[in-house]
């Protein structure tokens, strides 16, 4: 299958040519070598993902994309459906968790209504370019047509390619979206290769007997289909707007060489998408945290990650990768700020 | 023994009559409950300490106490003496890790010489009360008289009361002094009551015959003293200034109410002296970050605490209190800023 009108972002595989150079500046500053962890290799990542000895946090900027899913009609999340178009105007209006967690991070913060199943007035603050009134169902067909995954996948490239244009070295992806855990879970069951049992956790805080309902009508759905099709086809089979949208955004934030935070479980399905369709761009990201969700560390382990926090969140929004914000500021604070023993006048150890 | 000249402040038992308003506000708040995770029992515990539904950070502060230490003459460290009064230096030029994240953190930074070896000049930025230049050798009498032991404890009380009288309800303390991991493993092992080989670690990077020699030079020392005495006399015995001044300085904190982040392994054996002296200091901490120092973890379970952070930094200076403050902010800007299901209109789960 040719997806021809869908033109991928270019990513260079990540230059590690400045690595020595990085370890050399970091070791020479006023502590013991290696003292400072997780920040030093987070440092160092940094610079070479940016390719310079003087990495930055520039405009640090997170995009929340929200839609809605069609698989929400098999009862699959405890909350109504329209919840998420409800949580949208919480975002703009400044109520929800992400808009605390992005003026506490310094955060400049943009909502995308990728797919609401009900239409939005425009408003201040709302990139409104919704593929369509929600996805399909996928208990009973693709959720989206070929050409609304591309028409996705194409609008997240062009929102971070916007904000490239403004100066952001740093973003983030959040996002909103009933029943966008089971959308997540069938992607990650197909480009894990994985039971689906391993992929299906509690989302919003599912019971027992609702986490078993969800587990039966995924493997109900996924049997629907078949097996080793391309990454795009399984998007748009069980993706969602807001998840095509990430991917496509993932991919040009890796083009633009920035530093890209993960967040929690739909984001990493988000990310699994993007970087089998263009590989290397996991190269550019900062895992930011370990979900509670089920299944989300198994999604880590794909791509051999070291999440930087483990705090018990699950609640998306990109919540996760904005309170790892700080870390980044202060990873690059201590290559730009801090003395060398040379330039302070300390003594190294002994020989 | 008694202690006459030394008033230990009064520590009220943690009230926790707010325990269930807490929890009510922040279920309310648009998300599914429990959903922010450990930023949600920070927020509730903030909230107790402080005594209000509404928690805030103000003026957050850091003081770094240092002081050298006699033991450093039997070369249980790979740097040499000279390097804390440097590195004090570095502190106030602005050029040391503390201060980059302090920056990163927005704290005030204040830097005490408790005790270093060489008289420090006055200088804009530097509290410059020496209790004496530096402790004496354990190896052959006790670290501190009983005189030097109280006169360092009530000025870490002092400085703490200087803080709270400027505003400031967060507080997290650090240190430096060269061979003080030697003396917080001895503080451990004693009060603690575990072997000393639990207690001991690489430091600032000793290689494993430094680490061999560090181990056979504390069990030595501690051998020369009896087992069983009061913690003010176990301080006196290993201790140093700038870790009898922080066992101060964590009771003036508890007294008034501070959010006091624990940083790592000297950080920690400092809280176990001030609890110890006034049980209940404790509740008034938070436990900013697992150390990569050896004993660090076992002296974490020794308070039942689960760190927030644990990104491998083994640095002290109060660096891993530091990265902590950003989610002491964000958890109360859940409280104070997110909006509730009824004041947003977001639906709730269905019945």
């Amino acid at each position: 299958m040719i997806f021809s009108p869908l033109v991928l972002p270019v990513v260079e595989p990540l230059d590690s040519s400045l690595r020595d150079d990085l370890q050399r500046i970091i070791d020479a500053k006023t502590k013991p070598p290696g003292s400072l962890g997780r920040l030093e290799t987070l440092a160092r990542q940094i610079g070479l993902i940016q390719q310079t000895t003087q990495p930055s946090v520039t405009r640090a900027t997170m995009i929340v994309f929200a839609g809605d899913h069609g698989i929400a009609a098999e009862g699959v999340s405890p909350y109504p459906q329209e919840v998420t178009a409800q949580m949208v105007a919480n975002f703009l209006a400044g109520g929800a968790a992400i808009n605390a967690l992005s003026r506490v991070a310094d955060l400049t913060l943009e909502i995308v209504n990728a797919g609401i199943a009900t239409p939005l007035p425009d408003s201040e603050g709302l990139v409104n370019i919704p593929v369509a009134y929600g996805t399909r169902n996928f208990m009973h067909e693709p959720a989206m047509t070929r050409d609304q995954v591309i028409a996705a996948v194409q609008a997240g490239i062009e929102r971070v390619r916007h904000h490239a244009a403004l100066g952001t070295n740093v973003i983030g992806f959040g996002e909103m979206g009933i029943a966008n855990t089971s959308s997540a879970a069938c992607l990650m069951s197909r480009l894990c290769g994985v039971s689906i049992d391993e992929c299906v956790g509690r989302g919003t805080g599912l019971d027992n007997a609702g986490l078993a309902k969800k587990r039966n009508v995924l493997a109900s759905a996924l049997a629907l289909y078949p097996a080793s099709i391309h990454p795009l086809d399984v998007l748009a089979t069980f993706g969602g707007f807001e998840i095509a949208m990430m991917a496509g955004a993932y991919m040009a934030a890796a083009e633009a060489r920035m530093v890209t935070l993960v967040d929690g479980f739909i984001a990493t399905a988000a990310l699994l998408v993007a970087d089998a369709l263009v590989p290397g761009v996991r190269e550019y990201c900062v895992f930011a945290h370990a979900s509670n969700e089920a299944g989300h560390r198994r999604m880590l382990d794909h791509f051999g990650a070291m999440p930087l926090l483990a705090l018990d969140m699950r609640l998306g929004e990109g919540t996760g990768a904005a309170v790892a914000v700080p870390l980044l500021r202060a990873a690059v604070a201590i290559v730009n700020e801090m003395a060398s023993f040379e330039s302070a006048g300390v003594a190294t150890r002994r020989p």
